[in-house]
């Protein structure tokens, strides 16, 4: 393969699938972010793009199938750099990344619907939600323990309930700041805690 | 009214009714925490009662009503304490009422999942939630402000926005005690939290 047609992606049917499969993808974030997973319908979906439920049903077999699209999609948008390492210096990574979402409120909405939602019975994302918690505080708590490594987490402080009360942090001011964007500023909250917690 | 009567409340027509309504809010109460708002059907609450969606309606006209008395009812059973004054003692009130938080999952599981949803454009319980939000954020400011007056702050540290980190990080380390209660011990993170803001 050239690099140009690399950089164009595939041809043919199959690329016309996979622009089909991110349509659908997209198409349900907008419902599930509006509505949530529980009330937010297969037949909206299937609306939005412009498909029969029939052929919807070709690309994702079931709504939950669907949903785990839309989380893993969310996450390729939003998650990677904070999941993973971000960048040289921990602090600066999570303040850029706080200050990206802010301009993606669609993106943190249905990340807040969802992940309270999937709090409830039998939620087909609880397990997803979980397993990203889990995951999330295990790479907080590797910051936080490296920090502490270097003699710049203050004392006393957990890395393993730090990485917890960090994440917990973020997501509850989201949340505030959707509702009420006027009175919420989360990259200044996030700051002041670093701050806290890090010696400089 | 004699102190016997005061004390078994009312009788006749109006007690009759008034328990009523009390079982169709703790109906309710279930259904939405399983479901959420909008997936939750007045139908549904209905058969938990034993009702016909009529008699329903004549205790509350909309769905929406029934929210915001599910709402009222819930703070009413866990939220007084906090969002007026936490006894004399500040911190020990915030980690007494996190104690009794973990005895009923099932009030903690509504709280989610509403506050989610409603941050979803037209949810009807959104003034609600924001006008929540603002008081919770207003009367822990006051109480860090307090703490600030006493020389208890620690330094540098801003009431407004200490209070609105204090909020958001309970709501959050909630949520992940919903989903995976084993990993996650919600007073130990919120009593770490407060003996780092707060000078013995």
């Amino acid at each position: 393969m050239t690099t140009e047609a690399r950089r164009r992606g595939p041809r043919g049917p199959y690329a016309k699938s996979a622009e089909r499969r991110a349509a659908i993808v997209e198409a349900a974030s907008g419902v599930f972010a509006a509505r949530g997973y529980r009330a937010g319908s297969f037949q909206e979906v299937a609306d939005v793009v412009g498909m029969s439920q029939t052929s919807l049903l070709h690309y994702f077999p079931s709504k939950q199938a669907l949903l785990l699209a839309v989380l893993d999609h969310r996450d390729s948008l939003l998650g990677g750099s904070v999941q993973r390492t971000p960048g040289p210096d921990f602090r600066t990574g999570v303040l850029r990344q706080a200050e990206y979402n802010s301009g993606v409120p669609g993106l943190i909405e249905l990340y807040s619907v969802l992940a309270g939602e999937a709090a409830t019975q039998d939620h087909p994302g609880r397990a997803w939600f979980i397993e990203r918690f889990t995951t999330l505080r295990g790479n907080y708590e590797a910051e936080f323990q490296a920090l502490k490594d270097a003699g710049r987490l203050r004392d006393g402080i957990d890395p393993a309930r730090a990485a917890a009360g960090f994440v917990a942090l973020w997501d509850g001011i989201q949340l505030q700041w959707l509702l009420d964007p006027e009175a919420v500023d989360v990259v200044a909250v996030l700051r002041d805690h670093l701050d806290l917690v890090i010696l400089p």
